[in-house]
């Protein structure tokens, strides 16, 4: 698979066929309680549960896993701040490869220690993007390894779409899939996957208020940057790229946001009633239903619950 | 299924097959994380993911359904500080039966919104042994309802051993199974069906050293009540009764104590490695792996997670 290939059913279907033994086909659970407060059939995706503690492991294994031998043995390099650093540094140690993994100055140690326990190297940058792309670019022509974005690389996009495949083969008659919006990666290969599979499903985006550059860039059918995010959903501060873009304005049916106080509050009924840890991130899909965002009376509604990685000292809630 | 029938396979089978529409089958899951810190091949049975967050929903729904019913139409009561309360009102409403729950007066508030919103009625009495039985059985006069103590029960028994029978058909060569103990009724269910499953599995109960009547009793050889408990592991704060002190003694490798230190360093492991919510207690079965009670090396070793009710704004590590 190269990084141009089509993002299509085919390339998702191949990408799980290729990860599937590095990563667990996370379960999906539902709970009488939540369906009765939502007056309606919520069916839970659990990334929260994924390798890693959060969906990127399947787009980084999917990434890592596509190269040739000859590309691969050379490394791959990306710059993250977050979940994906910690998703590619694992899947080069199970081929066998060096990863490097650039990082800003200021990311907390629990994100630095994640990537060195699977054998990745981090290197340090800046806390800019420019100085984050610059590192990785100098990394790339230092050692000749391969750059895996995190999610501007139709391997990633296969990869993450996997998601909305397992989804399906576990729910078939879904009418809705709520799925969280930070770069797209994610949201671009479940709506691929789903469209795909279910054509009259919805699949409707949840972004964080204060990051709201996909429903800005939705409403006005073009990719505008948008205004510095903030939120708590810190897994979410990234804006889309052209890439993903094109595939959402293509395959998704609508954007929608949601407050903080939302986030919170979202959060804590998924740790309450289904005993999950979830990060706030991986909290904003359900959120739109908390919010009443989304008319779903009596429909079967996907929530994607994207990951579980968050420092258990610091509860926004306390 | 008669509240004397013997506790068997036979009788763990019976229940599995009359609750299994009306409990989750729950995941197993596992970490490489883990493993690696522990040297051994783990296997969490994810009882906190079960219907009412815990494991009682199997006992309290074998019960229930065991029910003839002439004697199921007067409805069942039960005194119960915690779960049990919440899973016999879960059950009792599944069937269409009044249930009747005793509660100290200074139960907290959330246990006794859970028995309400399974249309429970909620008893008062005073925050004493005496006064629950009294008051227990008063109503049990009073409305002709069954009684279905939280463990000192086979029907109860029974249900719980369910638990063990998926966990082997999840993973058919386990060495070793740790759960947890407090009145006896999972562990009696778990060691009859993992023993008559597997003849060379190992069953070792797992106690907080606070709350140890188990492991003086198995010392001993005869059930003695011990001193008054105390643990963070408030689920594990009863004594054995005769009937589970039987079956353990009989059927049960060994018994091993934690300290309140360990069980709270376990249950944050299980939250920040997992992302599960453990209550206390649902962490002490993992805690005897933290604590090196427990020889494991290189084995594979099934650990109970037996629940995650808990109040979120009071974390232990906090």
């Amino acid at each position: 698979m190269s990084e141009n290939t089509a993002l299509d059913l085919a390339s998702i279907r191949a990408a799980h066929a290729r990860i599937a033994r590095y990563i667990n086909r996370t379960p999906v659970v539902t709970s009488s309680t939540l369906d009765a407060s939502a007056g309606a059939s919520l069916f839970f995706k659990c990334e929260n549960l994924q390798k890693v503690g959060a969906f990127k492991a399947r787009g980084a294994t999917n990434a890592v896993f596509s190269l040739a031998d000859a590309e691969a043995a050379r490394g791959v390099v990306t710059h993250s701040s977050g979940n994906h650093g910690a998703a590619l540094a694992r899947a080069a140690q199970l081929r066998g490869i060096p990863a490097y993994i650039v990082m800003p100055s200021n990311a907390p140690r629990t994100k630095q220690d994640a990537v060195k326990r699977y054998g990745g190297t981090v290197i340090f940058c800046e806390p800019t993007q420019a100085s984050r792309e610059e590192t990785a670019q100098r990394v790339l022509q230092d050692t000749g390894a391969v750059l895996i974005h995190a999610f501007d690389d139709m391997r990633v996009m296969a990869g993450q779409g996997t998601t909305a495949v397992e989804l399906l083969e576990s729910v078939g008659d879904l009418d809705v899939i709520l799925c969280p919006v930070g770069g797209g990666g994610l949201l671009s290969g479940v709506a691929v996957a789903a469209k795909a599979l279910a054509p009259d499903i919805k699949v409707i985006a949840v972004e964080p208020a204060g990051a709201d550059d996909t429903a800005q860039s939705f409403k006005i059918g073009r990719f505008v940057p948008g205004s510095p995010p903030k939120s708590i959903a810190d897994g979410l501060l990234t804006t889309l790229c052209e890439r993903t873009f094109a595939e959402i304005r293509r395959h998704v049916d609508d954007v929608v946001t949601v407050s903080e106080a939302g986030i919170v509050q979202s959060m804590r009924s998924l740790w309450q009633v289904l005993k999950l840890v979830v990060e706030p991130s991986g909290a904003v899909a359900y959120a739109a239903i908390v919010e009443n965002r989304v008319e779903i009376a009596g429909k079967k509604v996907g929530v994607i619950l994207s990951g579980g990685n968050l420092d258990l000292d610091k509860l926004p809630w306390q």
